[in-house]
């Protein structure tokens, strides 16, 4: 058996699985709002031993751990730097995998948190029988994995960066800093920016109304879900302006690529699911250098536990 | 000895080269503006003759002739289709390899027009020491293409239209019928059309006067230098628009693939150099996500030659 964690801006999800990538034990937790990495540390050996009890095993049983990360991740020294979706991680590097190893008495091995959730849906999820892949991770941020005949493409190491295509020149200003980037009107961090600008200004919404009712402090995934469903003026405006930037970075990127799959995961994703990948695949036709042709656009298969799942993969 | 084949839209290029691919003859003509395939492949293959003679070699006596030809370009079946920048084509695919080699004598290999250009300055030219590399060919229309690993990446064999990446969601309409491309800004075809449609409507500029005193139809890349250095008004600001939209599409190319070396070559490119490679490299920083670690911008080392000495290098 195996350990696997996903670190997120908002949430940590453990799983156990067998030999098989089987589920055997799974749990979540929020991510820690302060104390920087060493809280983030305690709570991700919690969550890990919590899923190890759901699974009837001692964490330091496990053959091993993976942890995907955000951040600047350095898989062979253990450590993640300039994780800033983390509240008080800073620019730093952090020696994550030694100080998780410490904690459960077992070895961990670390990757980045999209390229794991990528390489989950290449070798059991939705692109499973597709040689060349782009996944996009539509959460907090806008992140992206390549794999091309088979293999992760990494770059020079931060390679993946769809979030940050740009797809207005001059746009909206971005959680990076820059002006026009895809994540900019995608990325939930975005897009819970400008909710909160509109409704100070009076705009009407229940997003607000919502989160609080759900004891929340920020619009998680399931909030915009809901607010769709009831059909919030504000709501149904930001997704689609969400969709329409997903539809033109990840058009741009597949006229690059040419890739046969796109697969479309992360929190709103895999929450949304197959009704708004189809919007995301009508948004991208008008931009397809090759329409008459388009890639397969998938909703990721492994859906909130791929991140961890795929982080179990990382075990050697 | 090889030979070696650039059809472009403007013109054709012809090289034949010794085993280590230096030139020994060249020649150049303008590609046919009526007639269609059949008129263009007495073209090549008058070129090729022109440059064999330069060599003092006889067409039937190389070794093979390699073709870089725009549009979709069928190699294994010898096949060019849909090759909008050359007068006449049409949609139907043209057996141009067996149509130019029954006219030389000679073997012809088929490649696309930037993928052998790409090949040519990563075997030979700016990206020599370079294990990935992007090539954009700045002319007629933006070409790229991709090579990761030391291996060109073809996707499913469209890949590299950097041209049609979004950098202005409902912008400027594109030769390829779409809006806010980065051609739509920065390819020569689209810039013409542009400086034809201020011009008309009494936008004063040289730019066609120097076109006519030089005998030319269209805005080649010469033109566009020339107008340059006299400080023309339209053609500084028309190139600084496509600077701008380069810099913004390569950056978000970069952002995606993570290259070590960008390579700039192309008509314009090639015309143009150092200083307005440099300029893109400006262009490109505000947009990049790692800017403390941009890739390297260059331009393309075999210039005008490039494509041509490219296509030889399809010569197996």
């Amino acid at each position: 058996m195996r350990g696997g964690l996903d670190l997120g801006g908002t949430k940590i999800q453990a799983v156990v699985v067998d030999e098989d990538f089987r589920v055997l034990g799974k749990s979540r937790r929020p991510t820690p709002g302060e104390g920087g990495p060493p809280a983030v540390a305690d709570a991700l050996a919690a969550a890990l031993a919590d899923a190890a009890a759901d699974a009837g095993v001692d964490p330091g049983a496990l053959e091993g751990v993976g942890l995907g990360s955000p951040g600047a991740v350095d898989a062979p020294a253990g450590t993640v730097a300039e994780a800033r979706n983390i509240p008080g991680w800073g620019e730093g590097a952090y020696p994550l995998a030694a100080a998780l190893g410490e904690r459960l008495g077992a070895r961990v091995a670390l990757g980045n948190d999209v390229q794991v959730g990528v390489d989950a849906e290449y070798a059991l999820g939705a692109a499973k029988d597709s040689p060349s892949l782009l996944g996009v991770f539509w959460g907090t941020g806008v992140g992206g994995g390549i794999i091309l005949d088979g293999k992760p493409w990494l770059g020079r190491g931060a390679a993946g960066e769809i979030g940050h295509m740009v797809v207005e020149r001059g746009g909206a200003r971005c959680p990076c800093g820059r002006r026009g980037c895809m994540e900019a009107y995608a990325g939930r961090g975005a897009m819970e920016a400008e909710a909160r600008r509109q409704a100070g200004a009076g705009r009407e919404t229940s997003l607000f109304q919502i989160m609080e009712q759900r004891g929340r402090v920020r619009l998680q995934s399931g909030i915009w879900a809901r607010a769709l469903k009831r059909g919030d003026g504000l709501a149904t405006e930001l997704i689609g302006r969400a969709v329409e930037a997903l539809g033109t970075g990840i058009a741009s990127a597949v006229n690059l690529l040419d890739v046969e799959t796109v697969v479309i995961g992360g929190g709103l994703g895999t929450r949304l699911g197959e009704p708004y990948v189809e919007r995301i695949r009508d948004a991208m036709r008008p931009h397809l250098f090759l329409d008459e042709r388009p890639p397969a656009v998938r909703p990721a298969a492994l859906g909130d536990l791929g991140g961890a799942v795929g982080a179990a993969l990382l075990v050697a």
